[in-house]
């Protein structure tokens, strides 16, 4: 296709997800229930279907040299197709977000004035190699009542292909316009560039990939982008800590899972907590984490002979995704938060104390989507927070922040019944 | 200033203000009314100075023949300059929306978790010619805790200027960093394209003005932008619309202040109800409204021998701010529903009706801000839905829909309070 072909593919997705998404504002929560049931059995029959597209993108990412994580994120089994579809089954099970009553207002001339949650309209979903993505982001934009585009990487293209011609199947089979969800079906950039400007069509973007992706995003958008940067997160050990409640919060939020957004990157520590910095760094140590240490961390550990290497300014806020952790040891409490507001991507940071005053001034200072007390930084996700789903977690602050369920895909509107009220 | 220098300006105002933001956000309630009362205090005080910086403005304004409405806006007497003191002290009685807690959340670990209301941190507000709209802003972004960086346009510079004065002066008497509210000292258009690309330091961007400079923030910003555009908002009159009432309605919406953003500038009777129609029209003309009207409108018109103009399809999207209204006939319901989707701004709309399975299909399925049933669109304000203030009404999806008071200034985090918990 050329530009000028694609130009007018794009606007015409855009102005059919416009067309669905009026209908599907209003489509009853049984049909929506009953079309993601039908979607997951449809997945399940699929599978070799699905399997034999996912080997195209396969020899191709073999072809291309993809490194082993990209080909890993890139590949389906049947055990994936399997937990696909029962993810699909979890949302049917969900509350409807759509027409519930947020408030109830207090108006000074008394009318019954209601804030009620509708869908946004018609969000645009551009990720990069995860196939799944296809299918997650599909059925919570359903769920929560949106038309979604969903532009996916060139990767995973005829998987991507493939999941959205069983949705589209599916959407026909159950009786909803097959708008309500389309997959842009060319992997060129140009059919990005023109999304981005769709902003009669189109009212939400939520770019689900690295950040040179969402920078893109942000910086050719006429549509609101809800960003998912990077998930720099720090455990602060503060002067009060328990030192076994120390190293356990600790090590799991570092080495639970070390890849995900919500793993720590950074270690902070109060110099009144100093003498436990040994213990913890050699636990860390032990679980195979190297040690990035600032000049004040590095004095207290040289005697421990454990393997250290110094920490630039930028390590402090880079996300490794890795076992690799960064460690800096402030003057008191006040440091350690400026330290963390200076430093970290405002998406989850947690206190270890057993100093309530303490606790309460970091609650208060940190200002990220998620602060902790005494947990691991591996709670802030949706599930973990009874959101049943999540599309993704927001380190912007308009909109939505933190873990987005089906509620923030949602907006609301102001309804008003009168009895023929006239302004004076 | 050469661009360079008004570069190095503006990045360093945004810096400023995010420092100031972090001790903004707990600042108490109590400081910020002290600050919000000395303000007004100094307000009256220095109206002489005011008025002494407004006729530069004045003065400017006739050698450069601006426009009677434009001049209008721009000027202050000494009742306005009370007026805005007033509303200041008002502010003060607000209640502080900081540090509420928003919901209790049920995570299924069953967490002490969350969700409280926070400041969003720096909102740059870009404005045009009204100078009274550097002391709403700057005030309603106090009271919520947000640092605000202020950029009004030329017409008004000198009354800024002085207004701006006033306010760090008060700021500094407070005890509060002045740099929590700065007022951009040029005019020239390079300073707000350097703004518009400070995402690392201001949050939110609220363009307080015309289509053009919406778009023109819209287009080159990084930082997420509030619209608030255009009201083009309709009266509905169902088949079975009371005739008294729909008349009250009709006339109170469009001409009761025919300039506001969420007077009626269109009106769309059901085919049923055009018996109405003439009634409805002279009761219009009578208050002097030009009629445009549509094919069908024109045939149940002609007889009345009222003055009638031919609406352009244009007409039916176009805010008139004045005394002129597109009248259209519609078969039915849904068509009037699917009309308004088509042509309105997405601010307010209302349906007249007796009919309470009419009324609802109509307030599901407009896509609207807010919709009313048996009410005037007049009352489609901040002030009017009980939040004290506005800082606008916003035509977006994202954030903030409709009137945005100072809840809506805020954004919230998530607060877990833990005993050691870890992920298994």
């Amino acid at each position: 296709m050329n530009p000028d072909q694609i130009t007018d593919l794009v606007v015409e997705i855009a102005e059919r997800a416009r067309v669905a998404s009026h209908a599907l504002a209003s489509l009853p929560t049984t049909t929506k229930n009953q079309f993601l049931n039908a979607l997951a059995d449809r997945l399940i029959a699929g599978t070799d279907d699905i399997l034999t597209a996912n080997a195209l993108d396969l020899s191709a990412a073999r072809a291309l040299n993809l490194s082993g994580p990209m080909t890993e994120r890139l590949t389906f089994t049947p055990e994936r197709i399997a937990a696909m579809a029962e993810g699909v089954r979890q949302v049917a099970m969900l509350p409807d977000p759509v027409g519930e009553e947020i408030e109830r207002l207090s108006p000074p001339r008394g009318f019954d004035l209601r804030k009620i949650r509708v869908p946004m309209g018609v969000i645009g979903i551009i990720y990069e190699s995860r196939p799944n993505v296809t299918i997650d982001c599909a059925v919570l934009c359903l769920k929560s009542g949106n038309a979604a585009i969903l532009r996916g990487g060139k990767e995973a293209f005829h998987s991507n292909m493939k999941l959205s011609e069983i949705i589209q199947e599916t959407l026909t089979a159950s009786g909803i316009n097959k708008d309500a969800v389309q997959f842009i079906p060319t992997t060129d950039r140009w059919a990005l560039s023109v999304l981005l400007k769709q902003d009669k069509n189109v009212h939400c973007i939520i770019p689900r990939g690295g950040e040179s992706l969402i920078r893109f995003a942000v910086e050719n958008s006429r549509i609101p982008v809800i960003k998912h940067y990077t998930g720099v997160c720090s455990v602060y050990i503060d002067a009060s800590a328990d030192p076994e409640m120390a190293e356990s919060i600790l090590i799991n939020s570092k080495c639970q899972r070390p890849s995900v957004c919500n793993a720590a990157e950074n270690l902070i520590v109060h110099q009144d907590a100093a003498a436990q910095l040994p213990r913890l760094a050699k636990a860390l140590h032990d679980q195979g984490v190297e040690l990035r240490v600032d000049a004040n961390a590095k004095s207290l550990l040289t005697a421990s002979g454990l393997p250290l290497v110094d920490a630039t300014a930028e390590d402090f806020a880079t996300e490794y995704t890795d076992l690799i952790i960064s460690i800096a040891v402030v003057p008191d409490l006040q440091a350690a938060i400026e330290f963390i507001n200076q430093n970290s991507s405002g998406h989850t940071e947690s206190i270890v104390t057993t100093d309530a005053a303490a606790a309460k001034q970091f609650l208060a200072g940190v200002d990220s989507a998620a602060v902790f007390h005494n947990a691991s930084t591996r709670f802030s996700d949706g599930f973990e927070f009874g959101f049943g789903a999540e599309i993704g977690i927001s380190t912007d602050r308009l909109h939505a922040r933190g873990p987005m369920g089906l509620n923030e895909l949602c907006t609301y509107k102001y309804i008003l019944n009168g009895v023929g009220e006239i302004k004076s």
